[in-house]
């Protein structure tokens, strides 16, 4: 019986694969890879180099390769499927199920993906294409065609034996719930599994399902569907049209998928990278991907060193004030990331709702005036004992009580701000805003600075 | 037919509930609140200030109340929990799942949670009691008690039946397994439900069971259970001791909370805030858990400041070199964050293991050859052409390409090093590496200035 992943010891796995890869023992390999799970054999192939990797591909049996290809990281399907031909994709795509074979087909151009469809058969190259007229992100894009529904007049019977019809020919293995359709495939209701299992074999659906049903709509975003799953501790969910008609079924894998991969973008936007870096092997790619993000703080610091030479003056005059600059940035910085990031994934699991701004921003500011009191205390101190001078050290210190307090508003009201406007609420956490949290912190200070200079204050 | 979360109108619901709470009319509160599931009941209550949230929960009947308890934020279970007396808490423990009604039992004080276990019926009682001996981020800490567990010398029919009186005692809904164990309790195959009802009535367990089992050891680390049920899309999964007995299962509902946990945790490490912040009320605990990272940063720049205080006569000479101190940090600092996240986020999905960085470190100094000399050649440009001074510009283009390439390999290789010491890797993308990253960056900067005056290069 094979158990947890700590007892297939991959690493002893993968050395020996690439030993045997490299010195050509293809048979040996054929040997260890028969008794690994799909997602073993994915995972394997990620560590692999690109050649490597086609070599492993290309010995896979045609019922292995189609498992193991939906489970493969996106940035490396696309390289695998440059080298197959059309017929090969073809044979591939019919052993999946839909959902993963309508990604397939959305991964390839065009013209290859019209190809390709021209090979499957007719009936199931039909669901493809209806699945393809779907945003990938939304409710529809993550639908598969393969569920079992039942019109509400059959018998408990009747469901098994069309269950039994559905898992012969889908070979499909999840399935948890049977839905109950009207004559004209509305969506009435369902029975799960366990209750089929228990009720009288001559029972009419109609009678034992249960009608309360969480439908989602086809045109529901893919973060708001996760959000479902997760409230409800749903397992898998019916997708309805407009007219609440039964049209697919989204399944917990796909949406822990979903799950993973806004937390991705999520940490992306925070980063300021690509989305899909992990696993990239281009290192002009990845450099292409994270360089805007540098020249946007680039640039909001350079404007930084602006404001700064226009103050100048105050700089000569008081070499020590320079010496605080770190200081002032990283407080406004690491404040704006606190307050921040809070609210970004507080809109993203929906714990924070756009109705919660002032409650959030009222916390935010009560928070500020304590932490910002405290480094205050700290700076007086330390300015005080260190470089001995109480005026400058009452000025730094009110700085950064303002500098601490502004970089907090700004940090939670920014993704409230972007959520409003229909963009994602992650970029607030990105350069852009601590860029923009640096200018103004340093704004403040050393216009307090040259005033106090100014009127002989310090 | 109640469907998405959309159609709820969640919003509308909320103001006349606070209104209807406010003004005592606690009739309609029932009413209303009879039609909500569980889940909708507990984020209603997450938007009520606390006194209305005790009243809610006060009208609620006890099968509703025991349904919502489990899905309120810990902070705020907390918080209603004190407010109860035991043998309330008793009954709806109860009426809980067990790995629910653990957690229940693990918040509350040791003397009080006895005192509620007293009041429970002795076999539940025992069956907590024995999941309260896992530690909480374990597989054993996430495992429940209701499963059904066969035989493998029964026939279909009588696991049946066994599913029938497990489905009427315990009102389980979610089961989607039969596991099959042997005479001493050993797990020895599974049959899935699908499975169960096409087989022939009078079949033998043993002899149309799955063998392959992913079970699952109850010492086994919560991330890691997680990225099992990730990696082989399961639904649900037996947890075994070390003798491999079966004695509870995991479903993915709890797998789901605890992704969102460990993003949460994340997330909280890199913005430098406390781990169950977002729905915290109190500003004093808010703050107290934001302060100590605002305060490793603080003194870290006040190690920068001291740094530049050494070199003060740098300064003093050439006023110019304090203005461009924010574009030295943010340029570290943002590469440092890019190369640092993808590593911590690679090693909590699996995506990254250990062994990958050597090939990971060259990744990324090479994307920092790339990026510092795009970064290097843009400062040139500006320096010269607005400040008109090409030595201070070759200095600060060599500045620049040296921080970006420290900070990337810093960024990258400390979460591998917290890896291999069992410390979190999150905490590298934390307030700790970037202030790390600002005095190293300094230093460099002056540095290099300062030698390049001496040697009366500028």
């Amino acid at each position: 019986m094979s158990t947890t992943k700590s007892d297939i010891n991959f690493d002893d796995i993968l050395d020996d694969i690439i030993y045997l890869l490299e010195s050509n023992q293809l048979d040996f390999v054929r040997n260890i890879v028969a008794d690994l799970h799909a997602a073993d054999i994915s995972d394997l192939m990620e560590h692999l180099n690109s050649e490597n990797r086609s070599k492993l591909f290309n010995i896979l049996p045609q019922d292995v390769a189609s498992d193991v290809l939906p489970e493969v990281e996106d940035v490396l399907r696309e390289d695998i499927l440059e080298e197959l031909d059309t017929s090969k994709i073809a044979k591939l795509v019919e052993e999946m199920e839909s959902d993963d074979a309508t990604d397939v087909i959305n991964e390839l151009p065009a013209e290859k993906a019209s190809e390709v469809l021209d090979q499957v058969e007719d009936e199931y190259s039909e669901e493809i294409q209806e699945l393809l007229h779907y945003p990938e992100d939304s409710a529809g894009g993550l639908m598969a065609k393969e569920y079992v529904a039942v019109n509400a007049d059959c018998t408990v019977e009747q469901a098994i034996e069309e269950l039994r019809r559905n898992h012969e020919e889908d070979e499909v293995e999840d399935i948890y719930t049977c839905y109950v359709i009207d004559d004209f495939d509305t969506l009435v209701g369902l029975v799960s599994l366990v209750n089929l299992v228990l009720a009288k074999p001559k029972a009419l659906l109609r009678d034992i399902m249960d009608e309360e049903v969480f439908a989602i709509d086809s045109n529901v975003d893919q973060e708001e569907v996760a959000q479902i799953f997760e409230k409800y501790n749903l397992v898998s969910a019916p997708v309805v049209n407009s007219r609440h008609k039964l049209i697919g079924r989204i399944t917990i894998d796909d949406v822990v998928d979903v799950i993973n991969e806004e937390t991705d973008e999520d940490l992306a936007k925070i980063a300021g990278i690509g989305e899909e870096e992990i696993l990239e092997e281009s290192v002009f790619k990845v450099a292409r991907a994270r360089l805007p993000w540098l020249i946007i703080s680039f640039f909001g610091e350079i404007v930084s060193a602006l404001i700064m030479d226009f103050y100048s003056m105050t700089i000569t005059r008081m070499v020590t004030s320079a010496l605080f600059i770190p200081v002032v940035m990283a407080m406004g910085g690491s404040t704006g990331q606190q307050s921040g990031i809070i609210v970004v994934r507080g809109l993203a699991t929906g714990e924070i709702s756009p109705r919660d701004l002032r409650r959030r921003l009222s916390r935010e500011m009560r928070t500020a005036l304590i932490t910002g009191s405290v480094i205050a205390v700290l700076i007086f101190l330390i300015i005080a004992l260190r470089w001995n001078d109480l005026r400058f050290a009452m000025v730094l210190a009110t700085t950064l009580i303002i500098v601490i307090f502004n970089a907090s508003v700004f940090g939670a009201l920014i993704p409230f701000g972007l959520k409003k406007l229909n963009i994602d609420p992650a970029l607030a956490s990105g350069p852009f805003v601590a860029t923009f949290n640096d200018v103004i912190g340093l704004l403040i200070y050393f216009t307090l600075l040259t005033t106090a200079l100014q009127y002989g204050l310090i």
